[in-house]
């Protein structure tokens, strides 16, 4: 491959390069002084869970290293360790050392399912901040200003609507940055989401005068309901190590409109099969039968053609044919739906279950005789539940069982 | 004294006690604890230069003092030895141990103009901050949040008008505020101007579940000029070390309008007597004698009686008679006075030297003749300067000797 091919190569499906040229420099200059580019990723020891969202960078990243370039995972165990002194940032606990070494071993793992880690040069960062001084530290963070720090989305919010910003959030993100400094980076990768902690990364490098960093950002991929990033903590997920029979059976859940991104984003399927797949919805072919291809292609990559095929089978016989009474698939699911308040409407309990509805269509639904509370028919728009109770069973059309728990 | 008479002894010529009736519930708690208060204060080692502006809160130290309780010396010198890594701020130079101990010890003697140093204990905040970790100085920092730093003037302005603000810069008054946790002071005081940081002194301590400092804050003592508060910068000081005849002289150089702002600020003279000199102004006396009784007194206070006398025997025989011949009091002036604009209007030219004196009245002093350059009298008023010289002399009325520098 020519530089100029392997530029469109690796251009193709990115979100964001700053600065727009910078990949095919970087190349060059690697061609040029003979050595692999030095490819950054930072992972969060906190939250080893990797999912689907997180392997569209990895699958970019996949891509650098089968073109002979390295990857550097830098684990940020330095502000780990810290925590969130303050006690008000529950994401951000305070870890041991321990801890630490076994969720890098889980992320590890799970980032073998995409890149090839014995390759991968692993740091962490505690490395050159744990020995650091103060004295130090704030010589690093002199070199940054308060008004391109605050230019973070969610910086900028909260300062704007009054939320209390505590004076460590403001310097993680330049920790960060630093990092890129002492892995000499030559690219850093993440989701949309995190472009500006990658900027401050470049703009670290320029002010220690070195060459800066070209930042490659991928798209975010939805979740299984369509309306958010995917992650854990919304519980629209599929983990890359989940079993292929729940793989197959989550990603069968999306609803029609995100085929297309996730063909994109999350399938092995290249560029021209991805278009061959669109164009078969497009000309009017059942939705279903391109996504159980989707399907299949996912759980092969993250198991096997065996699982994959079987989990198709158990699909179709087990859960798309399924009653009442054959609630294996539905209890995978029933661990993400929260008890919702206390008094509810029936259709707005609807809505909360069945995302993918409009509630127009649940109106419909309901009125037709199509929901149904513990066996029996709602027909009533308007029935409040005054309480309402766990195991209590909820069957919305012909496909949405649920049971609150 | 009665705990009743020591704070209003304590509280009279403070601008601002936070809370307002700390200061009585302090003396109460040492009176029960049976021991001395710690007021602390702090001290910058780039700036060793103290003046009657500084001996303002020096001054109700002592008082402090005499009461038995214990002052508590803060060298700041942590923040000194990283210095400005941007190089922005030039008011703030790195300094060496050496220059740190060399200013520290010329503060010292100037400090003891006022305070018995020998009763003060001295810290360096290198002493808990030299060995610290950047982890464990983001846990000190975390405890603050951006919204309260933010609150000090100069940050707030320059935040809005979009003068950049380096991180480092914000989290300097946090360093200052923990000196109060360790010290574990009862009270901080500083000018008006230091009120923001003793307050993040106080918000420390509060987060640490320390009591909080009482905050004690004097006002600001105009300089010579009158325009704007004292500093070294402005050079409208008069040093505390400073020989007794320019003491004597720069003091009889102010407007009469601060004679009553020095009497109560940086006198010696007692409330009554301060009282009885205000009235003999008010009466329609002369001025020129109460400021001489004023000069005398500073000037006893930081040299001796005897001093102070020849001091003023010197200003009348000397400077209050002198001639164009007589330029010793005129030099010594003469550093502060920068060579102004190419181009200036004499009128310009004459206002910006004789910054007591207001245009219209040095309009007319331009028409009557009291108005030369270099000997030769200029009575137009719009006479414009194409060229100024360094060395040029300036002549205004009757005692206004100038020499462009």
């Amino acid at each position: 491959m020519t530089i100029d091919e392997q530029v469109k190569a690796l251009e193709y499906g990115t979100a964001t390069i700053v600065p727009k040229n910078g990949l095919k420099e970087k190349l060059l200059l690697a061609s040029k002084e003979k050595r692999p580019l030095r490819i950054k990723l930072g992972c969060d020891p906190t939250a080893p869970d990797l999912h689907l969202g997180h392997a569209v960078v990895l699958k970019k990243m996949r891509q650098f290293q089968e073109l002979g370039h390295t990857i550097i995972l830098i684990v940020g165990d330095f502000t780990t360790k810290i925590g969130d002194p303050t006690g008000r940032n529950k994401a951000r606990p305070q870890l041991s050392d321990d801890e630490i070494k076994k969720n890098s071993a889980t992320y590890l793992k799970q980032f073998s399912k995409v890149v090839d880690v014995k390759k991968v040069e692993i740091r962490k960062n505690s490395e050159w901040f744990g020995k650091m001084s103060a004295a130090d530290f704030i010589k690093i963070i002199a070199r940054h200003t308060l008004a391109r720090i605050l230019e973070r989305d969610d910086f900028t919010n909260r300062f704007k609507q009054g939320v209390p910003i505590n004076m460590h959030e403001l310097v993680y993100p330049i920790v960060q940055g630093y990092d890129s400094v002492m892995v000499q980076a030559d690219i850093e990768m993440g989701g949309t989401d995190q472009l500006f902690n990658c900027l401050v990364g470049r703009a670290a490098q320029e002010t220690h005068g070195r060459r800066p960093q070209v930042v490659i950002s991928m798209p975010l991929l939805r979740g299984l309901d369509g309306s958010d990033k995917m992650s854990k903590s919304a519980g629209n997920y599929v983990g890359l190590t989940e079993d292929a029979n729940t793989m197959y059976a989550k990603i069968m859940s999306i609803p029609d409109e995100l085929i297309e991104e996730y063909l994109d984003l999350a399938s092995s399927f290249d560029q021209k099969e991805c278009q061959e797949l669109k164009k078969r919805i497009a000309k009017g072919e059942n939705p279903m039968l391109v996504k159980k291809e989707l399907a299949c292609n996912i759980t092969e990559h993250y198991h096997s053609t065996v699982l994959a095929k079987k989990a198709e089978e158990y699909f179709t016989t087990q859960v798309q044919n399924r009653s009442l009474e054959s609630k294996e698939f539905e209890e995978r699911f029933l661990e993400s739906l929260k008890l919702p308040k206390k008094t509810i409407g029936l259709l707005d309990l609807c809505a909360a279950l069945e995302k993918k509805r409009s509630k127009s269509m649940l109106r419909d639904l309901i009125r037709e005789g199509a929901v149904s509370v513990n066996g029996e028919k709602l027909t009533n728009v308007h029935h409040i539940f005054s309480k309402l109770e766990i195991g209590m069973k909820i069957k919305i059309g012909k496909r949405g069982y649920y049971e609150l728990v």
